[in-house]
């Protein structure tokens, strides 16, 4: 059978693994040549047919490749590009999948490939990690930033827009200066800040430990992404130093301005302050597109009254139709309680939602 | 019928109504009074039975009263107080519900009831507000702080915190002045942070508008809680100005010192930061009373198979045991799916446990 284009991954985590999985998912359009330092894991993915050809050390088979994607941690891109570049056509399309893109883009000028080279970045992830933890779907409906800049041809561009919405992603362009400015402001410094955060309270907190003891709620949600890899975000830090330190200078600034205003005892720009927040944060709830990974949940219209959810979902199972999550909620608004049902995908969601009507009961999706 | 004691309340919210409601639900020990500027209010509590007498003008009944709660606003303590004064039994023991505890002690002081007076902070609530949102178990399990310095009777605190035993909550003892330094850093800092995260973001953001476009998971979740009233939170920073303001001039600090090691590029500081923020940030999760409003979740462990959630929320139904919330969820440490289940109370979670097990279920308690 005559595949259309031959894609190459170096790396196959969970990201590497899950573009294997979704592109294999687009019948045969792809051919698929993999790299991993770990043999059992290319062995892994040829048994799941999630790749047709597993490389180890002999690296002849990515000159077949029309793109590859560099699926490694940013220290380890340089020296993975090298093992390759030796073996890829003149007009095989290099990418890669890291956090930031400054970086990247100056170790492909570095190695003289910034004409075949184009940055990209899948706003998509997991706290898992590994090839055990990819998914077919983990892409649907992900912003997946591309970085290129006037240089870039425009057919090379286009090619790897169409693989990306195979992955059921949605291509976003930016300049590498841009996407680094974007993730500084969005998620390099609120991952700062929650550390902070923590740290203060570790600080301020006396032998009683009352800080610890009843840290709310709303100081456990804050500062949930403290928890996550030490490693990872202090390379992330590292590797976009700058637009890092600009955005918190900015940061700095505000706080400063926060507390004259508080010194003062300004009423009227306080509540202006946590007001602009407050407009600007619910803001967000209507751009759909930010959720980056898309959620299908629907609410219907039931009386909280004991066996709803088992009536419901018994409803749905004797359809076949899979639940990812089924349970009353309150809304903000001081309205009764009512169900949501979070599916696994639009199909599900269209079929639950289709059953339930004829059932009778008011449904709607959920922004 | 002999009541053991006799309550006041003075203003019928969603605090107010809850300890109303809560302290109706111990039998009959309980005779409440109430006052509300809301006689709407008034009539619903006296129908739903959750107080004795309602009172709107003619405050002489609240000479019956052995302890007195103000749930009113800050900013309408002492005008209330000032009100119910003339009525109140020397004996009568006062305290309050409101968010900062030094502005309402230093308002009894003036107010020269000091003596009688115990402050009270019960760590619980809701996005809601007003009578309508009450509820019998909104205490459960929550602490309420109680504020005391030396001149305060002791049998007068045992007598408070005997009341709150009964509203299901726990009395954690301290001074206002430890309440307000401890909620500065765990509740109104955390509240600025997020505002001020949300402005930077609206501020640096571009016309194209990536930021807010590709706002991530992380970012959405660290920022809810700049969502909340702007006035609610205008009053708070003010009435808690000082701590507060001291409270951010560390994290001033702390900001401070994190750019210097981002400048210098000190990876192994940087590692620490984020090292030492993630482990103090996970041994929360130890402190299970830490948990505010406390959760009854069950896993259960089921094959991720259709249907799975239709049958066994049938078999609890069928037990007459409510559900809140049933879903498959997926812990980070990379094990299988899991069933997992929130009931409303202890009672019903026990009962729930029991009938999954009698079923050849696995089962256990989530912390």
């Amino acid at each position: 059978m005559k595949h259309e284009l031959t894609i190459g991954l170096a790396g196959l985590g969970l990201i590497g693994g899950s573009i294997a999985q979704a592109l294999r998912n687009r019948s045969d359009k792809y051919r698929i040549i993999a790299w991993d330092r770990d043999s059992k894991t290319l062995e892994k993915a040829l048994s799941d047919r999630a790749i047709d050809i597993a490389v180890t050390s002999e690296l002849t088979e990515f000159q077949a490749c029309d793109m590859v994607f560099l699926c490694v941690p940013v220290y380890a891109m340089k020296t993975v590009l090298e093992m390759l570049m030796p073996h890829l056509r003149p007009d095989c399309v290099i990418t890669d999948v890291g956090s930031t893109k400054g970086d990247v883009s100056r170790i492909m000028a570095e190695a003289g490939v910034s004409d075949k080279y184009i940055g990209g970045h899948p706003l998509a992830g997991s706290e898992k990690s590994g090839y055990q933890a990819a998914k077919a779907n983990l892409f649907e409906n992900a912003y997946y930033v591309i970085t290129a800049d006037e240089s870039t041809p425009e057919h090379r561009k286009q090619l790897l827009k169409s693989v990306i919405r195979d992955l059921r992603a949605i291509p976003l362009e930016m300049t590498p200066e841009e996407h680094d400015r974007v993730t500084a402001a969005i998620s390099h410094v609120p991952h700062v800040v929650a550390s902070l955060l923590v740290n203060l309270v570790k600080r301020l907190d006396g032998p009683e430990e009352y800080m610890k003891t009843i840290a709310a709620g709303g100081f456990k949600d804050i500062t949930r992404i403290a928890s996550s890899s030490p490693e990872l975000w202090t390379g992330i830090c590292l590797s976009n130093r700058e637009k890092v330190l600009q955005t918190l200078a900015v940061l700095e600034e505000h706080l400063s301005e926060f507390c004259s205003m508080l010194q003062q005892g300004d009423k009227e720009k306080l509540t202006d302050f946590f007001r602009t927040a407050r407009v600007y944060r619910n803001s967000f709830a209507d751009m759909q597109k930010s959720i980056i990974q898309r959620d299908f949940d629907i609410v219907v219209d039931v009386e909280d009254k004991p066996g709803i959810i088992a009536t419901i979902a018994t409803a749905l199972a004797q359809k076949g139709i899979n639940i990812k999550n089924i349970g009353i909620v309150h809304s903000r608004e001081n309205e009764e309680g009512a169900l949501e049902i979070r599916f696994e995908d639009q199909e599900s969601m269209n079929a639950g939602m289709e059953t339930l009507r004829a059932l009778g009961y008011g449904v709607k999706a959920r922004v």
